[in-house]
């Protein structure tokens, strides 16, 4: 979620307005299918002393599994289980920071998240808080992180997020959904195992595709757009297009998804989602909807904004047979539309993007609230 | 140049010769037109103190133009232009480092190139030499390189090579043109600004988009790729295609060049060049030929291995109106064809990507001096 200005047209002066961010990249990659199996040799050269551990933090529905038993435990290194059924929090993340802190007498050598979206802005989070003080709600924004996080390493195990690499940790905080956008958000290993992805279920893995081809329909479509974010935004969706309409091996389309994930999260550097993910931050923030799915609950109803990536995703809906949830908002309050209803306008670097700067001629309360109806 | 073995299938047990490579990614990039007005912000932070200056090696092309004068010189900073008429070479090298180990009380801050890939592959080989002794042909080969180099960041003035993104820096020695292959070598920084392509002649924009082009044919039909190096390899192709036969305004037409260069140059991370780089190798240290033109001499050649490349790069070559040079190999004797015709057949894991671990039933000393009696 970075704030974008005049990317396409070259800047007169140097003025902070229409600065092209120095966008922060993951400074190391290893993609093979059984990689995991390296991660090892990886982390050893990153360890400090024998005191100083690696934790991992590891989605609790590989607790006993096989994958498990592969985190390669050396010195008094630990795994914390967590469980990604709800979306991040900021006190989560504080409370794993003072569990560390009180454990281990140093900061450990680093954070390593095995997980969805969840577990990698947690690990995102955690290693930011455990060199930088206060709570982790004091840093969700842009660019207030100013110390080094330790180490950290991300290992996705299901593919759309982008988490693996962004700029941000989206945390739900005690007054907002927001990231930590940094330039010390971003991993500095990532790891990409396609055989990982090899347990999710078919919803879990439509829902987080379709984050994926959410967010790219969403930037492409945008005005904040430049050539660097359009080629790897137009790779992700041929990639997403390819895996959810084509007929790829199941090997080939974990690949495939992987990349796409990864392209998709790239070309967010300079470019920005839209009308679908202001309205998944409302549902998520008062009921808690998980991200892919919000993403989804929103976007089937905007037709409006996006005719030809609505009508492309109820035919990737439909060939999965994947029948949404209905009538999430049926019960709500007046009061909770309209937090609902705050929330989402206030994202406004978004719904600049999607409509440009007159937006809020389209965009009004009432009209957020018809398309919440829907929901 | 990596050598990539077994990459699509599943390692059984560790094994070198089934690892998957850690990749090093450029970690911080800025795009944009008009982005080289930030330069002096970015490399800010990066100053160690005035007395260890920033040298810009830049093309002599350049030599009292408005962009040398946009140089951000503070304190001691050097600018010494370079002619890039000739292929980087290690003697070069050494005598770039002894001049500014001389001229210097102490290492400096960082080194610039700004200019083609010969520009770029000088500014990574002085950074490296300038933290490692010895003479940088000792470096020549794959992960000799143990010393982090000192800050470099990489400014391309022209599209296609992908050494803005590479982990190689490709240098003519006394005995061999060969790359010094290492995780020190990848750029700190890239700076992408599309406008400072804006004065490239027709015939270098020409054969270095080539370069991008042949790489991306060379890569995409080799035996060595995965899923990471094929969508980045097919984007850059994607991108040739549109720059090359579609109909874009001069100023969409570099923005994307400039990305095609960028995705065709992550793309070698899993994949591997073939049958023009190989040969073209040999035209190099024999001729001095470049690096780009060598690579359209022989792909032009080359029906046989890559019939719809082949075809569509003399599509490009007739719409742009390029006259090749002739005659290039008429006057060579018996011996020089043997010299080129030994460093090409050197070339292993080319002819191993490009036609199996079989290739010396196809690739004999004949066959490739019939090739090259045709250039």
């Amino acid at each position: 979620m970075e704030v974008k200005k005049d990317m396409g047209r070259k800047p007169e002066t140097i003025n902070v307005n229409t600065e092209y961010k120095n966008f922060p990249m993951v400074p190391r990659v290893v993609f093979g299918r059984g990689s995991f199996d390296q991660l090892g040799a990886i982390l050893m050269p990153r360890r400090k002393h024998s005191e100083a551990p690696f934790i991992f933090l590891v989605d609790d529905v590989f607790e006993n599994t096989e994958l498990a038993k592969r985190i390669p435990l050396i010195f008094n290194d630990q795994i914390i289980f967590i469980s990604a059924e709800e979306e991040p929090k900021t006190t989560q993340v504080d409370v794993l920071v003072d569990k560390i802190k009180a454990e281990f007498g140093e900061l450990p050598s680093g954070i390593v998240g095995i997980g969805g979206g969840t577990l990698l802005d947690l690990a995102k989070a955690v290693a930011i808080l455990l060199t930088n003080n206060g709570s982790s709600s004091d840093y969700q924004g842009w660019d207030l992180v100013h110390k080094p996080a330790v180490f950290h390493a991300g290992i996705p195990t299901i593919s759309g997020t982008g988490a693996e690499v962004s700029r941000t940790t989206v945390l739900l905080g005690p007054e907002k959904k927001l990231g930590i956008n940094s330039d010390h958000t971003t991993f500095d290993q990532v790891l990409l195992d396609p055989d990982l992805t090899q347990g999710v279920s078919k919803e879990q893995w439509f829902y987080t595709g379709m984050d994926c081809y959410i967010h790219c329909i969403e930037s492409l479509t945008g005005t904040y757009l430049n050539a660097f974010s359009q080629s790897y935004g137009e790779k992700a969706l041929e990639l997403c297009k390819e895996v959810y309409l084509g007929s790829l091996s199941p090997e080939e389309s974990r690949d495939k998804l992987m990349m796409a994930s990864w392209h998709g999260g790239m070309s967010i550097a300079y470019s920005q989602v839209g009308v679908a993910h202001a309205m998944s931050y409302g549902l998520g923030y008062l009921l808690g909807v998980k991200h892919g799915i919000g993403n989804c609950l929103v976007f089937q109803h905007l037709e409006e904004f996006y005719p030809e990536g609505v009508a492309l995703f109820h035919e990737m809906r439909q060939k999965h047979d994947i029948a949404l949830p209905q009538g999430v908002c049926a019960n709500l309050s007046d009061a909770d539309f309209e937090t609902m209803i705050s929330v989402a306008m206030n994202m406004v670097p978004l719904w600049e993007n999607a409509l440009g700067k007159n937006w809020r001629e389209t965009i009004t309360p009432e009209k957020l609230r018809s398309i919440y109806e829907k929901i």
